[in-house]
């Protein structure tokens, strides 16, 4: 005979607090969580709590919800257990914001249309290639345990084989691989600057979501663009050794944007002119659609100014966790050994799957695929907007990344858009979240949903932006 | 016809300086070095050197080596490149000791006598079944991208149950996958602590050869030991909410020390009272030797104070880059969002074969093995050490783990004799890495060299310390 379902919901919590996963402190799931999960009906929920609130076990708290107050075992020793809430607002890192910690749960939840996320769809991925290479390195495979410093050597050569064709001569020793950009930002933050240095960047940038920089207490300075890139003459005082220029030359993300190659030019000269270091972080070049972009800012970088970052995430796929960083040999050997203080190189067997597909020339022809199939899904997309959107919206048309950066026209507020479309299973990232001043912007991904998914989504949203400019309206 | 070789040292230099791999400032490798690599004579490598230093490329600087002071760009447009030296003091992040960047530098040197390293020696890497494993995740491959925050969720359903073998009851959502302990420390100090801080650990330990707290700020006050591990009762004063214990428990790095069970009583009772949250970083608990070790500190937790960490560096691949942390729910969540701040999460591939490892059984038969192979790799080195180094150092007889801790007798600079090691071709980590204050200790490994080299190695060392103390005792 099973217990009965109120039971179960008891014996549950009471093994989550006895083990102490769920601490002194701690909210317990809320009743229509816990009636989600046990398939039941609020009221059998309650009648749980109650009994557990009356062992002394559980509280409910005016507007915090019901937080566990004491274990069986405390009861007997009257003893408790650290204050962890403590520790977790006391570390220098930052939470993420709750919107951007939000989205990166909802990102997923395979329930949701994602009309934001930046990662190439499913049925780009090349399983049967990646199936092939993987069993390539486990038929080559010999004992390895950790790699040297700066990472497996046959990927740096191959990496440094791969740059040339990018314009970019460097040799293995100046090439240090990392387990996907972010990281690459987060060694660089940790390695090369001091607290109180200004990272000067494209404004709005998808730097600006994350708080790698701001964590270490750096400021963020932004630099207003153009549609060819970030507009270098507006920097201003530059504090000499203290400071750096972060940009996205190639599809920036949110907005799409390339930089032109006199841009390039002038952002080199400025960075000459200032001594003030580059970091260059080109994750989405491959990614072209109309014509390949102007050669790197790196190419034409004589003196080691400038830092490349590239990575197999927005091409291959991101659970590689395979970056890599080019730039001068000191400051490279300064960086993987903070690596090795950090995580001690990244993953062995990924390493050598992004050797082989390098070397075997599939990563080529997998570009080129993706390429075709990221023109389809951005032609299609811009078709349903001139449908749906019209008067809507107005929108650039990308020559390649991942985005199109959405301007919605009616006044409205994104917080309400981004939380109807949440509740109507749309998962949007509004500009906001990268530091966009004016306007109301969505960065909308034509990478990833389905066409189904990406067509009905979009309609929603015009609903969606119907209504509430209607309700705006008649505030 | 081929180029002569001082044209060819030349243009090597004239690319490496041009393509800004070698920026003006930073120092080329020595005469020395680029004989050997060039394979000629150094008065080659003058001519080269000579004729770029008339170009006005390099310069010779007493002291600090020959070093380049221009570049063909530079010469042309008089600009000069970022001084990244300036960066590369600055971060936060220090650089590991000296002597510690050598150790990590020259354990992937293949022609040493690896008399210290802390990792399985490569006859115990159980390669076929690896690529059985691989072959395996590439056969049930589907298409990957980021996984879930806190990891790869059939990995932590199979960590789960296996957790539990070790009396540990942690569900998934309890468990967070880390790229291997040193990433859960580098989060833990991200995300709950703060600058100045203090973590109470074993003394000496592994953690001072580390920065990962210092860095951020925190300080470290090491307890005393026993045979049966640290001593609570010399703790002192707690600074309530701004302080952690770490601790390892199991086969002590570097001592060898097992904690007791009734000493992990204590401990836990100590953290209790003064409610000091406990790393146990438990990465040798699996490498028992003679009898499997009292269960984890984190079993008997019943109140969420304990941080559990686990890895497979030790028994399986540091390749893999894969450990895990176990807390409470609250906690894991907090270090997740950390992680994913900083890398986005451990590679997809390492994580599937990790969990086919522990799913298909294979994991704990592979244990076994390595059981008995360090039993007969223990045994063999107190053999050697009896024979030659009796007299001359005195050692603990370790019951698990990869370590003997050697006392070296006669009164002697453990500086000359890391050097003299290092000169003969032997890597020795000696004690003062691991802050042991009094007398002269060396980290024994006997998990890695194979049986003729630690032969040969522990014999060198018998002549060397021998000699030393000749000559100290001459002063």
């Amino acid at each position: 005979m099973k217990r009965p379902k109120y039971k179960q919901i008891i014996e549950y919590i009471k093994e989550k607090i006895g083990n102490g996963e769920w601490p002194i402190g701690s909210k317990i799931p809320s009743q229509r969580t816990l009636a989600r999960e046990f398939n039941v009906n609020r009221s059998t929920v309650i009648t749980a709590l109650e009994e557990l609130a009356a062992d002394g076990l559980i509280e409910g708290r005016m507007g915090k919800g019901t937080v566990v107050v004491s274990n069986t075992w405390t009861l007997l020793a009257n003893r408790s257990s650290p204050d962890w809430g403590k520790y977790v607002d006391a570390g220098f890192q930052q939470p993420s914001r709750k919107t951007v910690q939000e989205i990166n749960q909802s990102e997923s939840n395979p329930d949701l249309i994602q009309l934001s996320k930046g990662e190439l769809s499913k049925d780009m991925f090349p399983l049967s290639v990646m199936k092939e290479m993987m069993g390539k390195v486990a038929h080559n495979l010999e004992a390895f345990g950790y790699e040297e410093p700066k990472g497996y050597l046959p990927l740096r050569e191959a990496l440094s084989r791969y740059l040339r064709t990018l314009g970019i001569q460097a040799s293995p020793a100046s090439i240090l691989i990392v387990s996907g950009a972010l990281q690459a930002l987060q060694l660089i933050s940790m390695g090369l600057l001091q607290s109180g240095s200004t990272v000067f960047l494209d404004r709005p940038s998808y730097l600006y979501s994350l708080h790698v920089f701001q964590s270490a207490g750096m400021k963020l300075s932004g630099l207003p663009m153009d549609e060819a890139g970030l507009l270098p003459q507006t920097i201003g005082t530059v504090p000499r050794g203290r400071a750096i220029l972060y940009t996205n030359p190639c599809f920036q993300n949110p907005t799409g944007v390339l930089m032109s190659q006199k841009r390039r030019e002038e952002v080199l000269r400025l960075s000459e002119k200032e001594q003030l270091p580059i970091i260059e972080d080109d994750i989405y070049r491959e990614l072209w659609i109309d014509q390949a972009p102007p050669p790197p800012i790196k190419s034409i970088d004589q003196n080691g100014h400038v830092l490349y970052i590239g990575s197999f995430s927005k091409t291959l796929s991101p659970g590689l966790r395979i970056g890599w960083i080019v730039g001068p040999e000191p400051v490279i050997e300064r960086l993987s050994d903070i690596k090795m203080q950090t995580d001690y190189g990244s993953s062995s067997l990924s390493q050598r799957v992004a050797a082989e597909w390098l070397t075997t020339g599939h990563y080529q022809k997998h570009l080129e695929n993706v390429r075709d199939q990221l023109k389809k899904r951005r032609d299609f997309v811009l078709e349903v907007l001139a449908e749906h959107l019209k008067g809507l919206a107005s929108w650039n048309v990308p020559k390649g990344g991942f985005f199109i950066w959405l301007n919605i026209l009616p006044p409205l507020s994104m917080k309400s858009l981004y939380a109807k479309a949440l509740a109507e299973g749309i998962l949007l990232n509004s500009g906001s979240i990268y530091a966009q001043e004016n306007g109301n912007f969505i960065r909308l991904s034509y990478a990833f949903a389905s066409s189904g998914d990406l067509k009905k989504g979009i309609y929603q949203l015009s609903l969606i932006i119907k209504t509430l400019a209607t309700e705006s309206g008649k505030k």
